[in-house]
């Protein structure tokens, strides 16, 4: 009664967005109501685009356009190197170091039975697919420096560790406990180069 | 090149959006690309709707999703008495407390020269319109206690000081320099009981 129902509506859609709460969605929604309808549109219009355009790279799940990403499709990347991250994001962090060129295959998550998240629920399947058929000499473990990811890390190298492949984990120069989307440039190029054989 | 030109348009989009900086946006846009279609269709069909059914009072400014709110258009306010906020989260805010039961007239924000915003950009002739052709015995300023706000009241006060009005403000209970819209209920209930003429 209080609150129109359609604000009352948006309010509950916005605090679903992660670290959005209901004070911070309650002043969202009242800066879209005051907000310029075309603003708005526009806003509308990347949101629809983001889901209609970027698909997931069907090789390393990394974001991508078309069938493949951007990374994939390049013929200057070194193909004998996987990288093995959790989210897209992290492929866009370590990007931004300049310091990695080979490929990339993003987990989609780590494993946590509290959550429900068990191997299955990830992309190592078609990461040991591609292992399989490929080209492929080492693979970086790139997980955030958490017990989960940690615990991921080892589920793959029991895994991977009968295979003829160098595997080898980027430096913790990463603060632990932290989340490597966050990390700095800086922190995540060091931890590149101090990668160790595991 | 680094992101999709989607990805990289929504990023823009919702970083537009208050309290949103660039690291949270590209959050919010990959959580966007990893959540569900329907997850996504009804957070836009909630904007959308937010846009189309909620409308602004013809009478004070406050949400409404008929021509009037639900305030103006309630037999049970006290029509003597108007408060004055700035944004329409102030209503929201105040009627929480169950403390007052007059009506509002919300400003649409404050008087703000560097912003370019001028007593011509609030819904002050409006004001005026009301307490000439109403039945208005009291003016209640809950405008946030800072300069800016300050200075509106002033202005305002300069205004209605001719009228047979009284003119009060809200306690400064409030804490100065705050945000009415996140101050606390009991704070801002303290404040409406302890208001002192001006």
């Amino acid at each position: 009664m209080l609150l129109a129902e359609p604000l009352e509506r948006a309010i509950e859609e916005l605090s679903k967005l992660p670290s959005i709460g209901k004070k911070t969605a309650q002043r969202l929604a009242i800066h879209l109501l005051k907000n310029d309808q075309t603003d708005v549109d526009s806003l509308i219009k990347a949101i629809v685009e983001l889901k209609t355009k970027i698909h997931f790279c069907v090789d390393c799940f990394n974001l991508a356009v078309d069938d493949k990403c951007a990374i994939c499709l390049s013929q200057k990347r070194d193909k004998t190197i996987i990288c093995i991250v959790e989210e897209a994001s992290d492929v866009i962090a370590i990007e931004k170091t300049n310091e990695y060129n080979g490929l990339y295959h993003v987990l989609g998550g780590v494993l946590n039975p509290l959550a429900n998240v068990t191997a299955d629920s990830l992309h190592i399947a078609e990461l040991v697919k591609r292992v399989d058929s490929g080209e492929v000499t080492e693979l970086i473990f790139a997980l955030n420096p958490d017990s989960e990811g940690d615990t991921t890390s080892l589920y793959l190298i029991k895994i991977f560790k009968e295979y003829p492949l160098k595997l080898t984990r980027i430096a913790r120069g990463l603060p632990i406990g932290g989340d490597l989307e966050f990390a700095d440039i800086a922190t995540i190029g060091r931890a590149f180069i101090g990668r160790i054989t595991v």
